[in-house]
């Protein structure tokens, strides 16, 4: 958990350049987190593609998707689907939505997106499907309306990632760098299942598998290998150097082992918990 | 709108090398825009690979695609498909023709082109097709002839793209970056909807939907937000600072507010209006 | 045609490069230039990943691809492919043997290899199959025997590009730049009509279309312009500014109009000539 | 074979990263060798994304996976992989564990994954399949226990890679260099592969053609190619110059001929001997 709000912002914006950085946004597509001080506020982006975000650029709403402070620069228009998922959701407090490739044909399709292989399981046991047509008839597709945020909520559930039909896909998590991870290996996942289909077959993981593989993955272990590593891809991408604070953090993070209670007391989004953890 | 024509010449130049840096052409491919004081005329480059394109090689034609001045270089063949488009069609002002890698196998197959996503709308409901075969048999199958471009603009039509058997696909605007939007967006729109295919099934947008989605990704904010993405990573990949004048003016066009009116104002290729906006 | 020696080696040299770069070599595969002052003879770089290969690692070989000097360093084992084909055909000038990603699912399923698109026209009409094991059986598949190169050109006959069962493709040119055109357009062509397959339908060219296209791609306007582009990307990835001897060369190459006689002169291998030239 | 200890640890961090540079490891992952002065001890990096792998990160371990000096930093959990594989392989030296984006469609689809060209014979003739779930039930999919890396060593038996149902591949070298080729071209195997499944048939290596072409591929002369020119990619990506000594050590060692005995003398891990080797 970041020291401050200031460090939150800085996190949140280095997650907007993240998850661009793995291919998984481009000019869309936005990133939020609740503020822990207040839990009827969050904070997101102004309107701006995710791969330019910096930390001056993170505006706070409230839970109604407005403004604390009027803006001076342009808002997303989907600020709702943040707002009413935090509403319903309280157990989430990080909020990704995105078009992301290699989803995109799962959206498109109608094929159901399931866990393929372990790292995959992050995505949880299934993903449901939200259909704007079903409940508000033809629109633009944007989720602009409050209502239509609800609904999107509704869909989610207790789930983690709801697929959005001829649109993309939104990905949630207890805390920002389990949803960054979340939502990297759902992508990968549905890179992998599109092509296992070619090949004719897919076997998805069980339940009892993909509850137990996404609580492995989302300890603090891989996350923060994880972490580390696509921090460094996006220093080197922006030149930054091997001085660069935020990377230092993160090679310290991932260097220190990890106490079994801590890896113990974490509680993660959409994941059974599995009293017998398996040693890591 | 550009204050000048050496900044029209400019901004062509860079969608030039936008296009190319965003995977839609390679070494051949080429991009116009109407001559605003004089719709008579139009600006396209030299022949040149679109990556390599600079404000000095951008060429002034009439709409027979004669040059107004006589050229010490080399033209493209390729020149009547924009004249001959500029010629049947005054709404538009802008035209790209390319052999994108992903809509090569439509453009191969025959398999209908249909917007599948919401940011994929700005390709219009539908993308009509032409084969050179029809009319002209076995030809080098280079668009030529001022007869061949004809041809292709009547098979156009009204509509915002049009496929060219075993050739590629020619992409319309009312300006230069929706035209810049709609060539990289449908071309993307042909990638997710070609692995849907894959998946086995395809449920492209409502005619309503498509309309309302692709007023909406064409309105000045979207587009803003999108130039400012593209023209950074060219900045990046041409190692231009962050003081490069084109980067700053798209990035304070990006931040700006933009009023309810300007954004009703605009009229768009290949769109039809609807009266009933959503809040953006 | 480089106006020495020294100036072919450096060519070739930056042909391996060159295709290399565009993504058709890796670590392995050849190109190979006939000497034009002794058509016996002929420049293959020593056994070196493409990437790497510089004028100084350029040998000499007869057709019997016994070296001419003594090497001091590993060659090729494969160079009698380059041998055979130029023993067997006088017109080509120029051999690249490869194991392009695209070519390979075509190499290894059998399916032919046909013209989809103008640019693709480059390979001919048709390309021939050879599979090592028809005529010798079980082997490491390598063409390392004189008997198994001259197989091989046998295959490839009068053709442009002869696929290798289980094993790549050889590509054939009357000079090195259309070698190298023809070479990475082949490789796309094979990438479009993978995709278009998978969307149920593929209609190649006429054979008409496919001579004519092949006639004009090939043709010095388009070469230039591509050649240009090619060497600027390559030039970007080694870190060489615009000043470099090699990239000012083709840029003013790619620059000049040019005269209708010179385009008419060129003979061009594969490719049936067609007296009815169109205007570029 | 290093000079040393401390260069086997520094070759061992390069493989890491070229495996990484070359697509087939990211956050995950790891690759270890046996220690040649005590074949009972092992050397892996400490839990670390293989981008990141520096020579001080190697730790080493006994073939009960135990550490040989206390770690201060995190362990991988799936050491016993390596461990396992070492008992149970005399013969082999150096272990890949990975998620090969190519690799998983065949690990998620029980496709069976053969050798389809020349260079992809590295894999051996036949890739065997291994399900945790038959043995162990519902598990997180990890590689943990003691009793699961000796299953996992079972299923590989005296092959050269086995795929691991919803997980991945381990791959297994006679040494470091042959497991990095296998690795990288395995994997390029199934990229291949699956594509021409996408053309409807394919037709694999016979098991003769699949021996000779592994023999000729895991011989010093294209190995040393190939190190070079992933060494030089390295190299290139984290901004070391030509003067770097590992890029000259390999540099020279891919120049100088290979004496026919000394090729004739290796041995390799899943390759049938044979005896009548074709001249290089």
């Amino acid at each position: 958990m970041p020291d401050s709000l200031k460090d939150l912002r800085r996190d949140l914006a280095s997650a907007y350049r993240i998850v661009a950085n793995e291919g998984i946004l481009d000019a869309f597509g936005h990133i939020s987190v609740r503020n822990p001080n207040n839990p009827q506020r969050y904070f997101l982006s102004r309107s701006r593609a995710p791969a330019l975000v910096q930390t001056a650029d993170i505006l706070e709403y409230d839970l109604d998707s407005n403004p604390i402070v009027p803006p001076v620069t342009r808002p997303y228009s989907e600020r709702v689907i943040h707002g009413e998922i935090f509403k319903a959701r309280p157990d989430v407090n990080a909020v990704c939505h995105h078009h992301a490739p290699s989803i995109m044909p799962f959206a498109i399709s109608g094929m159901p997106l399931v866990p393929v292989f372990h790292l995959g399981a992050a995505m949880g046991r299934h993903a449901p499907f939200w259909d704007s047509r079903d409940e508000f008839g033809d629109t633009n597709l944007l989720v602009v309306k409050p209502e239509e945020g609800a609904s999107l909520a509704r869909a989610l559930g207790k789930h983690a990632i709801v697929l959005m039909r001829r649109h993309g896909a939104t990905v949630v998590g207890g805390e920002l760098r389990e949803l960054v991870f979340r939502t990297i290996y759902s992508a990968k996942n549905a890179e992998h299942q599109l092509q296992a289909h070619m090949l004719g077959h897919v076997s998805p993981l069980t339940d009892g598998e993909a509850d137990m593989a996404s609580q492995l993955n989302l300890a603090p272990g891989p996350l923060a290998r994880a972490y580390e590593y696509w921090v460094r891809r996006l220093a080197e991408r922006e030149g930054r150097g091997k001085s660069d604070p935020m990377l230092r953090a993160v090679e310290a993070a991932a260097r220190q082992p990890v106490p079994a209670k801590a890896a113990a007391k974490r509680s993660k989004v959409g994941v059974k918990k599995k009293p017998k953890g398996r040693n890591r």
